[in-house]
């Protein structure tokens, strides 16, 4: 996998966050040429996410640390599976440790509970997907792990895709007059909005919205908004999506469900470096 | 309170995250000089943290954006408390939410489960603190949520204390070569080094370290280790700290408690903000 | 207008490409404190744009310059009008005149040219769009100028839409197994594919291609094209378009026609500032 | 050639400008180790410029991509003629082609246009220069253009040559008391002065100035003031000129001659690549 | 030894302000394929420190210029002496050597210095340590010369020690709660805190300060502070440190002195570079 | 005086570099409002150099620190003068106390040292210049002491002026094929030369050298070369200037005399600051 050059600087400046002047207490107590080697190894059942950022942390504090993956992102390991080795010279592994792991497992942890909407879904045609509420910082990173973990993107941020909401609407001056604004002036992009009723669903889709967002609408509205659809937009779910709700959701037949806690909620897998 | 230079600056990656080349949909839909003015709400029970840090996003995004917090970092806010006020120019506002959400709710997920953890320590000597689990360059901010919440920072990095561990314990040929090592050229920092069991524990004792890390030892051990320290070093348990644990593992007499799920795995807090 | 960070960045890595460790010049002849006024003055008529940038980077320099534009971004100036007023120390002045101007010149040479070609689709349905043929740096300038003269703009960047050419096509496995991949995975997006002949026009019209570009066909294989597609997918024409054959272009019946020109080969305009 | 560290963030800051987080088109379409080749072809007679640069891009991109120049900067293309041979992943390939061509496209046209004014003097002792009226942030690709076509380069920025002009010859208190602030403080350097009149020029060269540029003077004062001049100071001709004008300029017996339209107003040269 | 990514930039940076858009007299006089040999030679007798950023600032110009170290850090040299010899592209070893010997010639004038110093105070058990008097961004390789000549380090910066001045004293209301209000919050770290007579220093032990500074104090009083101390604190003594004091301030029983003059007034090593 | 942007980041980088997360013991001891007032005092005789700088340190940290110099650099100070008053909060005066005097102490060291230079020089027509001998990222503040002191500066760096030496005349094949490589190419520079000896200073005369640097000659030799150039090029000596042989070398006639040990020995002039 190709890491943007983004993405590098941030693993950059983490690497600085962590080591700043250097490691103490390695430098103490650890020649500086002595070798190590290293396994990585997942504590708990979890889908791994993260591998190639972590290679990429190992690489920018040391280009002769080796980094080899066992898995690849998106498969399940099971407690105790070891999922990369890791040699080179010990003070390096340990200077990168921390931070490869922290990021392997917020990855993994996303990776995981995504995994976990996605297996509520099988067999409904409805895709789970993440929003942006991600950390500062770590969004590219974060929806990679979602997509590790099954689930599909939603837009990556507010300069690559058209989303009209709430305050959109009123200061354009409803459902309607909103729409047109937004697809006068860009042929190119599809052009979502978020409807609070079916009143707004109808309109949006009079007017020709690519993809109707029902905020926090109760099952049998989404139902009735299915309904009148008809196939023409595509229709997504938003608001009070629950591990327990999801797959009532998607019976009512909305094309995609967003869920900001795929991100900001899913607790860290337990995964651990033990050196040799 | 003073943002650190280095922390602004990740601010500011974080809005052209999210920004990028500008927010489309609000230059499509949105007039220009159009003013609006928000209100920052807990959807949930939480203790509040990261209000200087929303409040620099917003004044980075448009320093005429006037951002008012009710409350204080640290505080407790229950489920439908306004904690803060916004007003400025509507695109501002819109495109500083998501970013100035994002940081309130994480820290706040971390203040509050560090509150809850504060709250079992309730009447003993311990207390609960922070490692480096953290988040890619989200350290600073995620320890001052430690902090807001009750909790006590543990060292921020590599670079500014001495921590022992197993490798460079082996490396150095035992824990008394190790903390020899370490005591002989850096005067000026305490020396912590982390044992496994009781004997380690006496060989760091009787060389004289300042802070003793127990780590994944049992009750019977803890209480053995601070029986025999006498006041002399202080002692952290770390290792296996949950919050059914974490009032026993303190009846043990230890000073100090570590546990990575405060900053690795803490869910978001409930906040949103609402434009009017 | 909003200028994003990153452009003002660019500006800022400007000033420092001219300016470096200082102007010597004008550190040796003109005395520190002396105040100065200019007009910013339309020496051949043309089309302005880039008046915000260029106030930017007189703000940069020295946040006490006044600029204070006469025109709007747009709008058509006559061969001697002025078009902004500029005070403040003369060696700010100095030091930012040759930045402005070579912005403003750029721009509006840009913005001149396209309004040209928009002129020309007078009365027809059809666009004038520009292309990904910027200048290094500049693509965000350069667009904002083709929108001042009355065009639209096609995708950013790699990174915001997606635009499926002939290489995709190969690798693929022909257009409608690229359109398939492509429709798959990103529900939120159009798909643009480039098409060669009638042959694949027809193809991505019944995989249900968004945006279809004709890439250097004739006008009667175009015409052809529209006539197929029945309002269906959006056309864009694409190559040879010159100023002699783009109304002819636009009669087929085409929605879009881009053109690389209006941002690589468009000459400065006659722009130029008079210090008092 | 050795590209100064300053341009090669410019160029990594033009990756950034159009990768972003990355092509998603070729993520979707093309398999991530597909290999290809392709070759770099000149569309029209042309003199060539920008081949180290645009091998610097792809090798930003992708270190394994071979860039492989068939001609030299500086040297005569035909309609037709490969220039370069590009091989490496197909994913690499099309990141890279759009910014290499955007610069060969713009450095070839600056080439190629001051050739053909190099062409015209030829014969004469005097020489064509490029100006400050350069594209922000390109200034030292274009003078490396201009030198590839067969011109010389004038001052580089403000900090690296002294050039009164009228507003420091204004604010000194006239031509020589300018000449004597600057040749007082600098020994180093030379001074060149921009004057208006035969009168002013009579002044600059009593006063010693080492280089005198005839600000839009008549082809007779030209010759008046080499003929007064007797071979002392170094003249240059600013202002007005054109392809048709450049000889008779040159004809008064100048030293130089220079020109703003060599990098504002080049039409891109036409040069694509061809993946195969 | 492992250069942290932070002095890397400042080393980058440091090239930028010498080599900027190139070295003009070497690509107007020397070919560019051109090889050389050098010899870098200590032209008096000294301390040697600074081989590793040496090389580094070769290795960033060129990385093909290979730097070998005939002499470590911390190692005598005596007039005439190589102590590196270095070889690559004549261009490259001229673009490098200012820069390389400005390092040099400032860490060895610096570790020749403290090893005087460290020379006074052989068979007495005191240290002779830096302050934070070094120069802007050059505090990392100024505190690594003082450790290669004998000396050791005071903390690294404002960060990452405690040290409690007057000024902190009187803000906090007296030696005793300036120590309760540090102790109480971080347990992780050591207090020192400045003394300016017997009786704060009586209070600072007292209250269980880790280190005390003597600050200005004649040789008398210092003797009554190790007296009082009976080996509980640290003591440091500061102020007015010379080379002719620095003996008998260490006789007094100190375990460290510091001074500023180690690293602000080190006169430069002469250090040349000699190419063949 | 105008500090230019790449002096500020230097400046910024600084006050991370001592800053970093921040100032621990102010935040443990001093109220986060509290005001205080402070004096910055020569304690020795000498020549301030910096003030600028030091003001900008402060306002970096904290834009409502109010720094007001009582002297202007290059002026003289008595021992106790109190050179500038400071006020604002304690924590703000404290986080810049140091890096603030770092600068002034070093700056006003270089000032003084160039002064009593160039007192030695008084009467007689040469002028004491500095040299690239200058601190990594230092060479403008510390020309610009240079300049306070009464010094001249020589040229800034590699790209900024043309000095051959003794390599580029060897790789050339002689003082007048170097002289001539670099006259035909650059018309806008001077050119100067090092020679060696009186045969290298005729050769470089005849060839018309601007400048010429009479490198480690004799007094005699220098007597000679004056003599011989009957004021044609102007003429440098370089190499042993001491404060001992400084006027015996200007009474030689040359016109300007070179010293590295301004910037590279001048120690520390002894700045502090009193905070009430």
């Amino acid at each position: 996998m190709d890491i943007p050059a983004g993405v590098k600087k941030l693993i950059a400046l983490a690497i600085e966050e962590d080591l700043g002047m250097g490691d103490i207490t390695s430098v103490l107590t650890i020649p500086e040429d002595k070798k190590a080697r290293a396994r990585v190894i997942s504590k708990e059942a979890c889908v791994i996410a993260g591998l190639p950022f972590a290679r990429e942390a190992f690489a920018q504090i040391d280009p002769e640390v080796e980094f080899k993956p066992l898995v690849e992102d998106g498969e399940k390991a099971k407690k105790g599976d070891v999922i990369a080795h890791v040699r080179g010279k010990a003070r390096s592994l340990l200077a990168g440790e921390r931070l490869a792991l922290n990021i392997l497992q917020h990855l993994s942890g996303i990776a995981t509970l995504t995994s976990q909407y996605a297996q509520k879904l099988k067999g409904t045609k409805a895709k789970i997907v993440d929003t942006r509420k991600t950390l500062p910082n770590l969004r590219y990173m974060e929806k990679y792990a979602v997509r590790a973990g099954g689930g599909a993107n939603h837009r990556f941020a507010l300069y690559d895709a058209i989303l009209i909401k709430d305050n959109h609407i009123k200061a354009a001056g409803g459902v309607k007059k909103a729409i047109r604004l937004a697809k006068g002036q860009m042929h190119l992009m599809k052009v979502e909005i978020e409807v609070k009723d079916i009143g707004e669903f109808k309109a949006a889709l009079e007017e020709g919205a690519d993809v109707i967002m029902l905020d926090n609408m109760g099952l049998r509205e989404m139902r009735e908004c299915v309904r009148l659809n008809r196939g023409r937009a595509l229709i997504e779910a938003s608001g009070n999506v629950t591990m327990e709700r999801v797959r009532e959701i998607a019976a009512t037949g909305v094309d995609i469900i967003s869920a900001g806690a795929l991100t900001h909620s899913a607790p860290a897998a337990d995964i651990s470096m033990k050196i040799e």
